[in-house]
């Protein structure tokens, strides 16, 4: 049986897109500048591929693409909240993601801290709106817990203190596995499961989708940490070579590029293996692991 | 029938306290500096004003605190991550809240943010843990709808974003109500109508609530505008005159003392008026609106 990875992705990326589109609010609504600032860091480009992977987990079981749209697009609200916080002077004080000046450099500081705050703060609404069938309210509750733990201290917010902590300092092999399962994988593994969830998945089959969301997020980490050393800037839309220049607890300055690139493909079978009962329809999953370590940029 | 609001209000602040203390995460868990500047904020005093509305809106239908408890702490961390984050340079630059210094002069600027980052998160979840059984789904839907509403672009957050950029200019009418309905008053009005909503208010009780809540919302702000003219520092734990010397937009710059004191009394007489029909279990409700205007501080 064939599958076009690319054509999935690029399918449900648009159709994301179109989604984040009605879900935000609109430029003309006041207050104007922070629906401007808001919007603009939501579509300044990316995979969207924490949403395809929401859609993907809800794919494994059983689950359909239009049922998990809302919390696909929260969690990519919670994604871009967490760049704009993380781009800021205080924070990594970086002028260009994606190829476009960061939020602050457009909008300012102070609006820039308030657009996250605001996503962040849409991401929950749009969670509650996907569950309106009071006889779901134990799904909504799940999903719920499951997003807000990757995403608050338990998760990306912990990994981020972490990485800002370690910074300039040696990093060991236990500090860079805490950063990025915390900043990173928290959040992949959560998206997977919470299109599980709200899809009907068993304590089993979410338990399984746990250990494949935390290979795959590792493994994206990872391949991240690589390509900031091999990649050119222009194939990764941002400064490349820009860990090392600030000294970040990476993957390569721990293990060197070859022991991390063979951890990622173990990471990556390891996802296959626990993906094996879920047959067929767990087929994106499988081919968005493999894409997780064969990409590019 | 005699009732002490005191008593009410420093009982309610002790059960919230030890509540906020159990819900967030210890200072000894990693990461320790993180958990450190959540608590620090949190517990840097306050009234927990909008924790006993909570209750008291629960109670108004016939609900009961410990049943509202996590909700009530949502509330009082979405308050103050807002506070956190108001406090940066990068928006009103305050050193001082409660007469001790505000988070980023003591952690960082990076911790200031993602501090409030994880108690916003962290409330979300507490919502979530309110709601455990499946048959009160449609509950937690609503409460979500409420609250997020009332802290994101909607409410709170746009409120900020147009008091920031209103400062310096000359302020009207509509704009400070803009300003106050929103930065202020959105929270206080979905504190007391989240706990009657978990406590099973019918849709009119709910409309009431909302009455009284944007009513008591708005003069609390209006005698804090009043209070931040005619107290003392001392008296009010921050710098007062504050926001005459940063041209903010306030009751009293646009109406004078005299007429926005008026308002304030007017809007609390329309709370009253609205709570009739809750008949004595919205006592505390009722005592609050009297304690908005009576306070000194």
């Amino acid at each position: 049986m064939s599958f076009d990875l690319t054509a999935y992705m690029t399918e449900l990326a648009r159709a994301v897109d179109l989604a984040l589109g009605r879900f935000l609010p609109a430029e003309s609504e006041p207050p104007e500048t922070l629906h401007r600032a808001m919007r603009y860091s939501v579509f300044a480009g990316g995979k969207r591929l924490r949403p395809v992977l929401v859609v993907a987990g809800a794919e494994a079981v059983g689950g359909r693409p239009d049922d998990v749209m809302p919390t696909a697009c929260a969690v990519e609200m919670i994604h871009t909240y967490s760049l704009i916080h993380d781009d800021l002077p205080a924070m990594d004080n970086d002028d260009f993601r994606r190829g476009m000046p960061t939020n602050h450099k457009v909008f300012g500081e102070a609006l820039a801290i308030l657009a996250g705050d605001a996503l962040l703060t849409l991401a929950f609404r749009l969670l509650a709106d996907n569950v309106t069938a009071a006889s779901a309210g134990s799904r909504l509750h799940d999903v719920l817990v499951e997003i807000s733990d990757a995403a608050g201290s338990p998760g990306m917010v912990g990994g981020q203190v972490a990485d800002i902590e370690c910074e300039g300092k040696p990093a060991d092999a236990e500090i860079v596995d805490y950063i990025h399962t915390h900043k990173t994988a928290a959040l992949i593994r959560a998206s997977i499961r919470a299109g599980a969830i709200l899809s009907g998945a068993t304590p089993a089959q979410l338990d399984a989708l746990g250990v494949v969301g935390n290979a795959l997020g590792l493994a994206f980490q990872i391949m991240d940490d690589i390509l900031d050393v091999t990649a050119t800037s222009e194939e990764l839309g941002k400064t490349a070579g820009k860990d090392q220049a600030q000294q970040k607890a990476t993957y390569p300055a721990v293990h060197g590029i070859e022991v991390s690139r063979r951890r990622a493909q173990a990471l990556v079978a390891e996802a296959h293996a626990a993906l094996a009962p879920f047959g067929p329809r767990s087929r994106p999953l499988r081919e968005l692991g493999t894409f997780m370590i064969e990409r590019r940029a």
